[in-house]
């Protein structure tokens, strides 16, 4: 988590990144971009909203095909959950879950594309380039399980009456081609999509409380983090053949 | 879809159903705002964006218990699509697709709160207020299951090898008490969580193509469009108990 605090840039990284353009997004020279309603993203506070809703200014392109690492999580049992519990400690835990997990995907330079209820999307490699981005998205996998595990261990104790299941969460990671840009008339923030983006979903789908699933793919970049971890193969909804995961648990 | 332009409406209407006070949103008395970075929001171009991100200054809570109806629609095998077929056709997929589903829901008041790849969610009746909500969503899932299925067809014609397949929407509609507000520190745009919204959302992941979905609480509400539809019961992942739906299909 230090190391957020470490890399607050001064200038927004994606654009650097894609662009070589220097954008000003902390200190005084971000002020008069400010005026003009070039602000830190709401995906990655390195990144400014340049790079969230200008994509075709940033591409020269509507969309473009890229390799990165996605990363899907969500809270195992959320529905059964919500069936019983009071919804103000319901939403402190979808509260609780989202701002972890976006502190751990941003110390590794990823950025939360989407959030939906208790669930979250996270691109590693776009805008921010990654050398190593399949090994920054499972590190930050690893992270959010850390430091998930505990805050929901607190929330979970002032629940009247917990149920049997702990409170835990699932992730999934995979690495491959993605089709990044926009894909709606209205709205200008990107997002990624194709075969890839899916299988992370379906992976993370079947990731247990506590379980972070990485495809081979993506746990073949990661081989330090990955090191003895266990192969299993998976059928996944909409995809023909098994698809080969390793398994990791959170330490 | 012809009432969208029918009702360009010149004041927000989230502001004036929420806090009665008339943002201007069209026409020269907009400028100012705009200059403030107040614009139509991309949820629906009938709301600003105080409505869409300033939830804590328009209701004075970080969230609210309410009475909706949510809305799920995605593109049935998508997944499967994905894995064949090439990544320009299935961009201009999703682009129609979600453009035809906005304008539809948006014909009906309601606001597309979450766009994830081939998928959405609408919520009716928060913040514009609609008295028959439930009415406004069926009618709004019927004009997405017309228009999509001709932008479809028309787009299946260039794909070199279709699936066996045809590309279709399934739809699922609930109604019921949610969570409305900001669940995360650093997105300020409100959305709903609760067992009410997975409910809608475990209704459209078992509908066909063409199928609509609606739970017997929300039909109930419903009952013209509703007429002569079949009941089924369903056993959705993480609800105990089977729930009612009644099954529409598209005209």
């Amino acid at each position: 988590m230090e190391s957020t605090a470490r890399s607050r840039a001064r200038i927004c990284r994606g654009c650097w990144d894609q662009m070589h353009v220097p954008i000003p997004i902390r200190g005084p020279l971000a002020l008069p971009f400010r005026a003009f309603g070039i602000t830190r993203s709401k995906m990655n506070p390195n990144i400014c909203t340049i790079c969230e809703r200008s994509f075709r200014y940033v591409k020269k392109q509507r969309h473009i095909s890229a390799t990165a690492t996605i990363l899907f999580a969500d809270i195992r049992g959320f529905t059964v959950l919500s069936e019983r519990m009071d919804p103000v400690i319901l939403s402190e835990i979808v509260s609780v879950f989202q701002d972890r997990c976006a502190q751990a995907v941003w110390a590794h330079d990823g950025i939360v594309n989407k959030q939906m209820g208790d669930g979250l999307m996270a691109i590693f490699n776009f805008p921010i380039k990654i050398k190593h981005h399949a090994d920054a998205a499972v590190a930050a996998a690893l992270d959010i399980q850390r430091s998930c595990t505990s805050a929901l261990k607190s929330l979970e104790l002032r629940v009247d009456k917990p149920s049997d299941d702990a409170l835990g969460v699932g992730v999934g990671v995979h690495t491959g081609q993605v089709e990044i840009g926009e894909f709606s008339t209205f709205r200008s923030d990107f997002t990624a999509i194709g075969s890839a983006v899916n299988l992370a979903a379906r992976l993370e789908s079947q990731a247990a409380a506590g379980e972070i699933l990485v495809s081979v793919e993506a746990a073949a970049q990661a081989p330090e983090l990955m090191a003895g971890t266990q192969t299993r193969a998976f059928r996944l909804k909409g995809i023909e053949h098994p698809v080969l995961a390793q398994v990791l648990f959170k330490s």
